[in-house]
């Protein structure tokens, strides 16, 4: 075990605290025990990360782009890799397969099977669109599309169908109505295309989706505090950590900023503060600070912020445990 | 050169159109020669576009952080590199002036004037806040700053002053007025710390701010939707490049998303076409188009775009001219 503090860090850096990691990947597998969870790997690109969460009981992974797909191969993590997006050029993907990795490709139209095709990819999915405005073959359209895949030699494993628009709907009764909704379709769909298969769901439904067969959630083992929001059981994992280097006025400014932490989902939170705005490389917040404080950000969406930096801290108390490189990031 | 097209590049990919950035450049030299303007490399974190800077004659570099610097440095731009911020760990930029770069840091309180005495720092900036709720001590105070760092045996090169609350009012007229209520000052807190340097402004700024004596714009080169908006004589030359993946209805999918665009200034936007939203690997868009398109997505804000991409392609028309890593991000 390092003897690195905490306080010695440069910042700005992503801490991780092993408690409350640990917590979450417990709760998420007494929950969804094994294959019942396929954590998305989108959420912490973190082939050290993903390990836990094997050794936790979840062998097949979900990935949303062909860099994370080849990085969980490379890392031994390939039983079962499942890339829920659709691709033009699989064949970066039918290289992996070729060397012995499980490999499970979306599709959703004549282009993508094609593609699939092309790439060598053997197995694919059929993506569902189940009303978030992105991905995904109308619902009446899939056993059409599964039939087209089979006639071109590919195994169907079955649909997925991500009911994305739920997950951000912070009252749980109207997000477990809507997510019915959703798996409905889903559901329809899976009896035209047969497979074993019905993949769908994430943080915001692990606990309300009881139609899909594998969740793939990934925020619940980081969080942030969009998903804090919603009461579910997991704890605030990830944070970054500033150091406070101007105290001018009735304000701080601590040392992270727009290139680390993604914005779409608003401002990092900081306990007991009020945070004012971010710029390129800082964060301005009162009430003000001593300069050198250390301060503790937790990013409001997960995904974005863990793809701007090239590792995380494992830390307990005031201990650095461990440095994981987060080696899934680009493409 | 590459007989590489712009068809052939993985997506998302981050392409430079060649000839707007040739302009960019020739625009901005002319109108601020030489040490006139000292290019902010925050908005590019590319030492190849830096060097192409250097050519246009700006020998003199700003930088956000201490990686840049040491990129900077090992480039061979290190002629005169600012770091126009704090830092309370200054050991790494010592090291820098060690090995015989011309180095100079800002300083905005007894605490940074340690930290750079601590880091064997040689040359200091005052740093002034001018309007802009973030560092910068409050001018009154510049002067006895400057005697503290020269009684502890730096050398006071002058003072900065950044009016980035300016920067984004998108009246001309109204950005002059405030520029200038900014730059009294600096320009009096100047008098009291004297030194050369007034250091200043910005793109939004650089055809208005006349009582900085040299200008820390970066933004110019590649320029993004914001700052297109204020009618500055410089071209959107950036964009990120994806494929249309998905258009099961009335709607588009392109594989570029949250973690390809800097998203606190707004969703990228895309010519002729109305953007719906930006998830973590997939802008949505209508109209529609032909799966396996490609589009070019333009940037709402440039510096946390860049930081997100491994390199960027320059290209002219459908042909890849030159591949340059973006080396420069991080800490």
């Amino acid at each position: 075990m390092s003897a690195k503090k905490v306080a010695d860090l440069p910042t700005p850096a992503l801490v991780v605290d092993q408690a409350a990691l640990d917590y979450n990947i417990e709760v998420m597998a007494a929950a969804l025990p094994g294959a019942r969870l396929r954590p998305h790997v989108k959420a912490h690109k973190c082939t050290s990360l993903a390990r836990r969460q094997a050794q936790a009981g979840h062998r097949g992974f979900t990935c949303a782009t062909i860099r994370e797909c080849e990085g969980m191969v490379a890392a031994g993590l390939g039983e079962d890799v499942m890339l829920a997006n659709e691709v033009l050029d699989a064949r970066r993907l039918g290289a992996l397969a070729d060397a012995g990795a499980r490999l499970t490709l979306a599709v959703d139209s004549a282009e993508t099977i094609e593609a699939a095709v092309r790439g060598r990819v053997r197995e694919v999915i059929i993506d569902v669109n189940v009303g978030l405005p992105r991905c995904g073959c109308q619902p009446h359209d899939a056993g059409r599309l599964a039939n087209m895949a089979r006639d071109r030699g590919l195994s169907v494993r079955g649909v997925m169908g991500y009911e994305g628009h739920v997950m951000i709907v912070e009252d749980g009764a109207e997000r477990a109505r809507q997510c019915r909704e959703s798996m409905e379709m889903l559901v329809a769909a899976a009896a035209d295309v047969g497979g074993e298969l019905i993949s769908a769901g994430g943080t915001g439904t692990y606990d309300c989706n009881t139609w899909a067969n594998e969740i793939q959630a990934g925020s619940y083992a980081l969080m942030d505090t969009q998903y804090g929001r919603q009461g579910h059981p997991f704890r605030q994992a990830v944070f970054v950590l500033a150091t406070v280097i101007s105290s001018p006025s009735e304000w701080s400014v601590a040392d992270a900023g727009l290139k680390a932490f993604g914005m779409d989902h608003g401002n990092p939170e900081l306990d007991g503060s009020q945070v004012w705005f971010c710029s390129d490389e800082h964060t301005t917040f009162s009430p003000p600070r001593s300069v050198g404080d250390q301060v503790w950000l937790a990013p409001a969406h997960v995904d974005p912020t863990l793809a701007y930096h090239e590792q995380l801290h494992l830390v307990s108390d005031d201990e650095v445990l461990e440095t994981w490189t987060i080696d899934l990031r680009g493409w």
